[in-house]
């Protein structure tokens, strides 16, 4: 377990392994629903120990993080500077809005290649953690290449689903673990894609994963919270 | 002068004539600076009895719709539902974070025809005022046909070149105005592009214009406040 | 029936009504057998008078242009001039191989709504016929505005079902034939989606439409040519 | 030098050092124009012993790869299979038409991340020479992960402008060059951007280029024949 980033302590710091909980356009995240998401989630991490992050939509940002203390991240963010970009996502308006980082190239939302690498070095310079989402062990790679700090793996096909990846497809995983370790070690790899239980999450840490993006497995779950604390207890036996 | 949309009374509901200033991702409307230059606007707004509208960047809506009585318009909206959407605006989010409209299809943020279609319906179904920015008069009939609250044309070979619209181009305020009217006369027409003073919105107004669409004329004026108070003042002699 | 476009007479003018064949990126209808299927076209243009356009592959279009003497159309084009688009589909270039008319905005391939109007106005200056695709009858209103010579409605939700438009939603077919003749009745409406029997023919003949956008209906057939044959006769017989 | 792809000996397989000429929709490469372009290259090919390859629309490969025997590239394939995909290019067609290879992710054709690796993948499939594009020695970096055959790294600033990268901007060449032969030694680093003279090419090859990718410096010349000569003889200088 290590920490990524700033150097503040405490909860809001970005450390793995780590549980990222993206909101999408989720009835059940969004608005007021969004912040008591997010505040369930500070409860799961502070009884836990396990650092949870929350990817609210861009609107949600900046309640979610006044009103929580664990690390709040954006869905997606324009590879643009100050000037006439009407309509697109300034990093630096994530960062004011209290976002500790960013995904960026969500299966929902992919990115050009040289958005991708514009859009990382924008998250490096003003101090954003960069969660670059990919498909398969060899987009991984690619992405490796671009030095973001985490890489979310997702197989397309599985997500929402409810089959997890760390089952269907461990190669995947173990695949993306080792290409992105050949070409820079340093970047954290998290696993998403149909994860809904504890074990599912426990395979994908045993697989080489440093944590997990999940988003219906907790949002649509009839108690997100229960699965949260489900989740960070699987992720603490296999750590331990 | 009308009133369109909410059954409300006051500086919040969007009537015609209209200023409606665009912060695009500019520095000096972003974060802080966003909430100062919607203020400056609600007074402007207030001095002069002319409604005046901001459209700021995503993270900015909810603060500064908390913060003043004047409307507020999101850059751009995603035509989607609650779902599956990571990273794009979804309507309901930017009604619940206090705006009361949204530009569509800007010049910097062109959307599918299609997906016009479909952002127009999902506004008119949540009650957000539509505003669709075109780029010529025929474009603008193509729009009308969708039946949006607001069309607001802007040569984007004018934009941000202080070149006003309603000097170089008369002939595409006039022929938008005409064009629209003939597919639907309750659409209103804004006009944009170069606006930089009193006499350029002022000639908007007489060719047929029921407000302007502006951005760098006021984010990037030495005194924001005053150009809006020049603006107003400019409409009012006109409309007079 | 009317002639639209070119001076010249015979099987190679685009005439109403019609049947368009779209080859996708089927196989059946790729490289040699692009040639084949168009042939066939041509056999059943000739047999029951009835003018039928094939649309292929962009690397089909001059083989096809060169082989049969029904009218060829592309399947998209970019709205640009020569100069620097490396990899976009040039409008001169479609016209020299031979095509005389192009698809615009079809599903499969949406187009923002300033493109649409461009390269409806290019296909306009170099004399190729213009059919712009449209998913509803407010879509189709919208694209009527901008003065193709053919707009071609297909409920997305239908396209290679089997469920033709002209029985599962003939008031799409109604309104938008309504819609485009208010707006500029020279305008000659298309409908596709689903269509594969003389019945399904004959339907969006009677319900206003001056012709089909059809694919797999008679691509995917075991006997293309049967199909076309069949799809001829019913139109004649709702015509006569 | 050495042989890249198909077993077959001659002008048409596509060798090391190479210039690339890219005829985007230049009116001085398109139609007629386009295969006598093909046929000055052919030439020049011959005269010198230099392997020169060209990239012409895609209505021009088929009566190009007919006329010469000099390699044929696409200027962009679409990651697509045979089906419902109208108004793409399938890998496959282009294949039959003759291309020995593609550009793909060209800075005018910018393509996302998934999809630069599933046409890469597909190119491979089918055996064409995939050429990605790139915009600095990072992107390029991320491309070889991804095993293309080429990599063609242009500045896109320094595009059509006349100063060749080469001169200024040579550390994008030698860290591209040094980032990919990091990842993948296997692939060959091409050069884009400005080239107009001999000493252009000269200073690519001794940078570590295996060729470049040219557009207006070839096809915009007064000879374009004469340059490609010049082109060939700097290579063949460095090269001896």
């Amino acid at each position: 377990m290590f920490n990524l980033g700033s150097g503040e302590v405490g909860l809001s710091e970005v450390k793995t392994p780590i549980i990222l909980v993206n909101f999408k356009t989720y009835a059940e995240a969004t608005g007021e629903n969004a912040i008591k998401m997010a505040e369930m989630a500070e409860r799961a991490s502070i009884e836990t120990g396990v650092c949870i992050g929350v990817a609210p939509q861009m609107v949600d940002i900046a309640p979610i993080a006044k009103s929580v203390s664990i690390p709040v991240f954006a869905q997606h963010m324009d590879p643009i500077k100050y000037g006439s970009f009407t309509g697109h996502v300034l990093p630096e308006s994530v960062k004011y809005a209290g976002a500790a980082g960013t995904l960026i190239n969500h299966s929902e939302r992919r990115l050009r290649l040289a958005d991708i690498d514009a859009a990382v070095t924008r998250a490096r310079e003003i101090g954003l953690i960069s969660v670059v989402c990919t498909n398969n062990a060899s987009v991984s790679a690619s992405a490796a290449a671009l030095e973001p700090d985490m890489i979310a793996v997702e197989p397309p096909e599985l997500i929402g689903t409810g089959i997890p990846v760390s089952k269907a497809k461990p190669e995947v995983v173990t695949e993306t673990v080792e290409a992105v370790r050949r070409i820079n070690p340093k970047i954290t790899v998290l696993c998403g894609a149909g994860i809904t239980g504890g074990e599912d999450v426990a395979a994908a840490i045993r697989l080489g994963a440093e944590g997990v993006l999940v988003a219906s497995g907790i949002v649509k779950a009839k108690s997100p919270y229960k699965v949260m604390i489900e989740f960070a207890e699987a992720i603490l036996k296999v750590k331990r």
